[in-house]
């Protein structure tokens, strides 16, 4: 390729991600079809009062042309309407809630719109992938503050709300550079719910040094203990708040793309217009859907519904560490279980192609089980920078929003770990 | 707000757009309900075949979760077969062709991918506006290059094909940094064609200078002359080109944001790449929709129905124009027509708002238009820089992908416009 077609640096360099080595790695699996556990997509349809309303909103002329950029009215009130009892005020439609394509690009456009060449945004690891080339592209450094899992987590299962920041480093890590800070409660992979204190601790810092929190909430409506949204903890907080919203993980719809951001007007102004210069609109029939999803979900008795089965999904899949005696953080939240796997002894001998080799070791237990039992898991450690990696190396991440009978079947697989746990 | 909350330089100051002046203009209309023939969105329904399989893929689990980043291999598959022919050869629907969030992100995807600080575009007046914003992110400085209508256009009707480039400031336009060149065939808001000859033209520079063109032929099945795609032009220019499809403009769904980008796998890749952290992946059940789509068309004679529909409205609307003898620019493709109203004197006294009065004289057109007759166009010097606006002037630009009797609405409030013809 002639040097004048050179690609701009943004886009090369990268080592293979996760998702295709994974993905990779199941395709070339002896034990087909292989149990994907690993990406986060459910495993069923959304309900159907949702797909009605996406199939109705099909025949509609207007459904199917551009949407305002900032997202279809209809949407933006039925938000507002739903999450106003939650900040316990009037939520402003126009103003105070911009529509994206997916929260992804919600997230992009938030980093957009505020990341200058340098300014510094404060990671927590481990963290979801897509937040570092989406605050690299306008030119952000990110500055990595660590979770740390229970010390006794290799052994006993506890809450995932064990997991813990160390507070004095999360502000030794505050510069006058700092311009954001993303938070993600329920939060992917660890299934923690910060809790009120922490959020209080994290938020102060923040009104401080007048940091944007841009807060990923995209589980919100999958917590199994009491869940605190950090816009409401206080008006001085809300005002430096922006919170990130998904219907395609609320509706059981990932590929979808319907996503949002709230939070005060003089900062959604500008999410929106990057959004506008991203994406300029987003997919119309569909926030059409979601709309009425919105506007039907508490009558429908959703949300419960949500929380009843996830729960259900989650302890009837982790019987099987019971049953192994492997230890794994109880999911607060969101639908993600980290499992440590620190017990299983993998051959010595075991012949792992170099590219997963050279990586921690929980590539290779990722490696290893979709190999010999055909379960696919993804391996945390690429969550975290090298640096850190080490901390989760014991670990993987197993998603549960998948039919009962997949979860039996990845249980019944799983048990042939039985032999490698001495 | 706090000075450290300030936002990004990319996404302030600039001054009030086309869409929302002619939106806001049309609302504070005294004739309600304002014929919209401003933005160029569809006034009725995708045919029921694609509607149909929309509906379809609802009821599919795979078709509501993710898409692979790259696109669903069925709608890439589709792709490469409806383009193979054009192309004279097999496409990989692999490797040639990534699928975007509608062609918009799929060219700031280009852009991201290609362009550092300081690289240089050429951009051609007048522009589709979400150009210059999408190749200013990543720091691209634009060169632009006027297209100038034909002298006679004031009292002449001629072909679109008659506005021109002068391939002299074109190649003076060309430096070092020149990284990419924009096209855009059929174009809007001109309607034109490009000519083989004019394509070879542009091509042989850009083999020359090793130019990447990325080539918007979002208009590509509405084309009433021959219509040349720059890539089959020979295999050192494809090499360089990549182009750009819409199925929202393909299929009459402008809000389904389903576009994609063929070329050479060299450069496709990098776009991937860009795309994926940009919007992770695209809407999957539409996705699914429009694979059905490209599978059936042909079969369903739609690509030819679309030609003969689109030509009758083009030709029942011009009509009105005959009438009032005003000159306009036939289109040789599209859905845009430029009329020419330079014979139209404004009142001395005409109370325009200062945002209006203060920009150019399609500006007043279009406002004087929306308030005394109630039809909305789109003044076109908001596609050219400051510098060359006067070019355009005395133009207006009606989109015409409306239901006949909205045209016939139209013509009849057009003819309101006699008593100020001379």
């Amino acid at each position: 390729m002639s040097q004048k077609l050179k690609p701009a640096a943004r886009v090369t360099g990268n080592r293979q991600d996760v998702w295709s080595i994974v993905n990779e790695a199941a395709a070339a699996s002896p034990k087909q079809p292989v149990v994907n556990m690993g990406q986060g997509f459910f495993g069923y349809n959304p309900p159907e009062f949702i797909l009605n309303a996406a199939k109705g909103a099909l025949d509609r002329v207007e459904c199917n042309q551009y949407s305002p950029t900032k997202g279809r009215p209809r949407l933006k009130k039925a938000l507002a309407d739903a999450y106003s009892p939650f900040w316990g005020r009037k939520l402003n439609p126009e103003t105070e809630i911009v529509i994206t394509t997916g929260a992804n690009e919600g997230m992009l456009s938030a980093f957009m719109a505020f990341i200058e060449e340098g300014d510094e945004v404060i990671v927590f690891e481990p963290f979801f992938d897509q937040y570092i080339s989406n605050i690299e592209m306008p030119g952000g450094k990110i500055v990595y503050v660590p979770m740390h899992p229970p010390e006794e987590g290799g052994f006993k299962t506890l809450s995932a709300g064990e997991w813990s920041i160390d507070f004095d480093v999360l502000e030794r890590a505050i510069t006058p550079r700092t311009k954001m800070l993303v938070l993600n409660t329920p939060h992917n992979p660890v299934g923690k719910v910060y809790s009120k204190a922490e959020l209080e601790k994290i938020a102060e810092l923040c009104v401080k040094n007048q940091i944007i929190i841009l807060s990923d909430e995209v589980y919100d409506r999958l917590f199994y203990v009491p869940f605190t949204r950090v816009a409401t903890l206080s008006p001085e907080v809300e005002k430096l708040t922006l919170t990130v919203g998904s219907a395609g993980k609320n509706f059981y719809a990932t590929g979808w793309r319907v996503g949002w951001l709230m939070g005060p007007a003089e900062l959604i102004q500008y999410v929106a217009a990057a959004h506008t210069r991203i994406c300029y609109s987003s997919v119309s029939p569909l926030q059409e859907a979601c709309a009425i999803g919105f506007e039907q979900a508490e009558a429908e008795g959703f949300w419960d519904q949500c929380v009843h089965d996830m729960k259900a999904k989650m302890s009837r899949f982790n019987e099987i560490w019971a049953e192994l005696g492997l230890a794994y953080s109880e999911p607060e939240g969101g639908y993600f279980v980290m499992v440590n796997l620190s017990r299983v002894t993998l051959p010595a001998d075991y012949p792992f192609p170099t590219h997963v080799a050279e990586r921690p070791r929980d590539f290779k237990l990722a490696w290893f089980l979709i190999q010999e039992l055909g379960v696919a898991a993804i391996p945390p450690s690429e969550f975290y920078t090298d640096a850190n990696a080490h901390i989760v190396e014991d670990y993987l991440r197993f998603a549960v929003c998948k039919p009962d009978e997949v979860l039996e079947d990845a249980k019944e697989r799983l048990r042939g770990l039985k032999k490698y746990i001495q």
